[in-house]
């Protein structure tokens, strides 16, 4: 191991994503000196910019943001940075039991039964949602029961018609990345009133998939890291964090700092890799050993145009079907190509990732043709990324909460342990799990530090 | 960090628990050289004995081995160790709905109702049960249907009584250390079925809990590591595994080991906390993230003599009311005092884990007081261990998966990652999660690590 260098400063963040950053601009504006210590050798996390060449980026991270979100869109505003609306022009498409619906609007012209079993389901899951306090989820009055069952008993308890569990299927995939059967329905329940309800969370006009970020996401983190400078360190992850009467030191693979506190804001999963002295209490191990992160890998195929575009189509697709079940036009205003965007989670994702390369290539254009036709079949360019296998986030879109896991150990979620503060998305209570959360769940934790000095 | 001194061995072992030790042992039975890694100043993992003084002995973590444990009951024979019976004499107590009642024999003389509710619950999940395969659960025929929900559903609509729920409940906890809403339903079926159903996992007489062994658990790895000698290196926690194409880096605190191959015997989410190069596949690291380990406090209390065996009690406790569900008269025979053995499980654990000592003790002896009179609330001593708190287990008995588990990352459980071989008692297929697992999971990493050369 090489030699390491010693660091000092106020406040130790461990983690460059959105939330570490963000925690730090909050201390570095309230006068405090930090050093950020990364893993990588860049900013950002989940949120991750790649060049498709001609100047044009897409992401294969994070990338939405929509309305409701006021602190990552006044973040975005305060950076100089702008954002433009998700291309949603044109029919949608949906498919199930082999036929492909053309339709407008928001909800596919489907049998008025599934329609009605959606809508029931719907509501009465917005309003058990509206009743679970987002500060301690265990205390709604109805915790223990809805944690004692999976979203996929519930559904298969109370949704009726085969197309309206396959459309709770697909919300569960494209929101969470995981399988109905793989979260707490008071989880579930949760990260719902957590969004602002169903609509909000799935909608693209009106909703979490509302905006892009000019010139990707990830320059958010970028912006930041900017004016951070020297104080966020690359290639730094840290595997130690000491405790003592008067401070931390936080130890990383090349640097040792000292501070009076230290912010961690890395998914929960991850708080865990860490050695603590003294180490964690139970309680705290414990939740993290449960809260798992969901399973994504996302797709896309750059083409010459958008060609769907001609056809009259948005580009947004969902499928009952899949393996791609979620598919966006996902190209880059001013760039002249065509960009199809398809998502492979939950369970379609765990499966697929064993896959080869090339056959799950072929297995998503395969997909992208059954619904745009042969001219999908020959992008100029495949691009993916499969974010169980990063070893510094291992899962999007975020963590979830099996059955037991809010009652049994959900008050450790941002209780502090002395002089260490718990960030990242999955401590947020408003959007958790989505960029707005991950900046004011850093926020939330600098103050903690601010307040404790 | 200390200066890390370069070892070498035909196989690295990680873990001086019962399977790691086991890997070990088979692995010098069959010619080659070892070092095992152990990250405590101990051998034995999850078995720990307590000296009471007087040269008697109690055990703070397993220590129950029972019929068809066929496995270990040969290696305690081999060591030169020898097993007691349980101590199983006088009556029973069962506390329901603030009324204790003494009964003999197996069953306690609840309502018939309630009875014949017990009854079809345990027949019904004994038959499912037999149809998981226990090389690969998520083939079972009913696999997705099973995984999708908890116990803790399945038993909300299949036992109709009070009292059916409270002995479901029950069994739960003493058998994994975690509420019906923690566990998949597939997971309760394979493990159940892995143990040879439930009347082996909780019967004392005929079951799990039939003997001791002399002189403590905590005996058979110590027997094992005196045969190993300096193979076995205590207070080396290993931080990271390297794999290249001939063989393995295995560093700990202390010991950088170079190997051929290298046997991984701990608790799953433990095997996340080592850093891997190359980093291991997704479908492993998010199987470890669901994989947690259950919640028990153990708690005794040593008395002058065994005094409730002179009311003809047997010192065993079953309680619906709590928070010491299950007793056992844990004395030591030849020893003259009298010591009761109670268990804190699943979220009794980790509530009054967040108490002082002092108030848990409290609780605790009133439990113990409340079956057995006003002597047991003087006790000479008290003794308990939280293995959440221990950092090298982080929860016992063992690791449990909640729904989806199984079915979305069970195929990984054994699954070799190029040089590394997975052992501890969570990748058994029979006994899984006991000292027999334990055994016969070390030794088939063993094999494979050898078959693999």
């Amino acid at each position: 191991m090489a030699q390491q260098s010693e660091l000092e400063a106020d406040i130790a963040v461990v983690g460059a994503g959105l939330s570490g950053l963000a925690a730090a601009r909050r201390l570095v504006a309230y006068g405090r000196s930090v050093v950020v210590l990364e893993a990588r050798d860049r900013v950002g996390g989940r949120l991750l910019n790649e060049p498709i060449g001609g100047g044009a980026v897409v992401e294969v991270g994070g990338q939405w943001v929509g309305p409701t979100q006021d602190r990552v869109l006044a973040v975005i505003d305060e950076l100089g940075l702008s954002t433009y609306a998700t291309y949603d022009e044109g029919d949608k498409l949906f498919e199930m039991n082999g036929r492909i619906r053309r339709y407008r609007g928001e909800v596919p012209r489907l049998n008025p039964v599934v329609l009605a079993d959606i809508a029931q389901a719907q509501f009465r899951l917005d309003r058990m949602s509206r009743t679970v306090p987002l500060e301690r989820p265990w205390e709604a009055r109805n915790a223990e029961q809805w944690d004692r069952e999976t979203f996929a008993s519930w559904m298969h308890r109370n949704v009726r018609t085969a197309g309206g569990r396959a459309f709770c299927t697909l919300v569960c995939e494209a929101v969470w990345a995981v399988h109905p059967a793989d979260l707490s329905l008071l989880h579930f329940l949760f990260y719902n009133a957590s969004g602002g309800g169903l609509d909000r969370l799935i909608s693209t006009d009106a909703g979490a998939q509302k905006w892009r970020v000019t010139d990707g996401s990830q320059r958010i983190a970028e912006r930041m890291a900017e004016d951070l400078g020297e104080q966020v360190v690359l290639s730094s992850p840290v595997r130690r964090i000491e405790q003592h009467s008067t401070g931390v030191a936080v130890t990383s693979d090349r640097h040792r700092v000292r501070a009076a506190h230290v912010v961690v804001a890395l998914p929960p999963t991850l708080t865990n890799r860490i050695a603590y002295d003294p180490p964690l209490p139970g309680i705290r191990d414990q939740l993290c050993q449960r809260y798992a992160q969901g399973t994504v890998i996302k797709t896309m195929a750059v083409y010459p145009e958008p060609f769907w575009r001609e056809d009259g189509l948005s580009g947004q697709v969902t499928s009952a079907t899949g393996p791609v079940k979620v598919c966006f036009d996902n190209s880059v205003p001013g760039d002249g190509r065509g960009v199809l965007l398809g998502f492979l989670e939950g369970n379609q994702a765990r499966t697929l990732g064993q896959l080869p390369l090339a056959e799950r290539r072929e297995q998503v254009l395969d997909c992208f043709t059954r619904m745009f036709g042969p001219r999908a079949a020959k992008p100029k360019t495949y691009i993916e990324r499969s974010w169980a296998e990063e070893e510094w986030t291992r899962g999007c879109y975020g963590g979830f909460l099996p059955p037991g896991g809010w009652t049994g150990h959900g008050r450790a979620i941002r209780e502090p342990v002395g002089r260490v503060h718990w960030a990242g998305t999955e401590t947020a209570t408003v959007w958790n799990g989505y960029m707005d959360g991950a900046l004011t769940a850093g926020e939330r934790a600098a103050d903690e530090a601010l307040a404790a000095r």
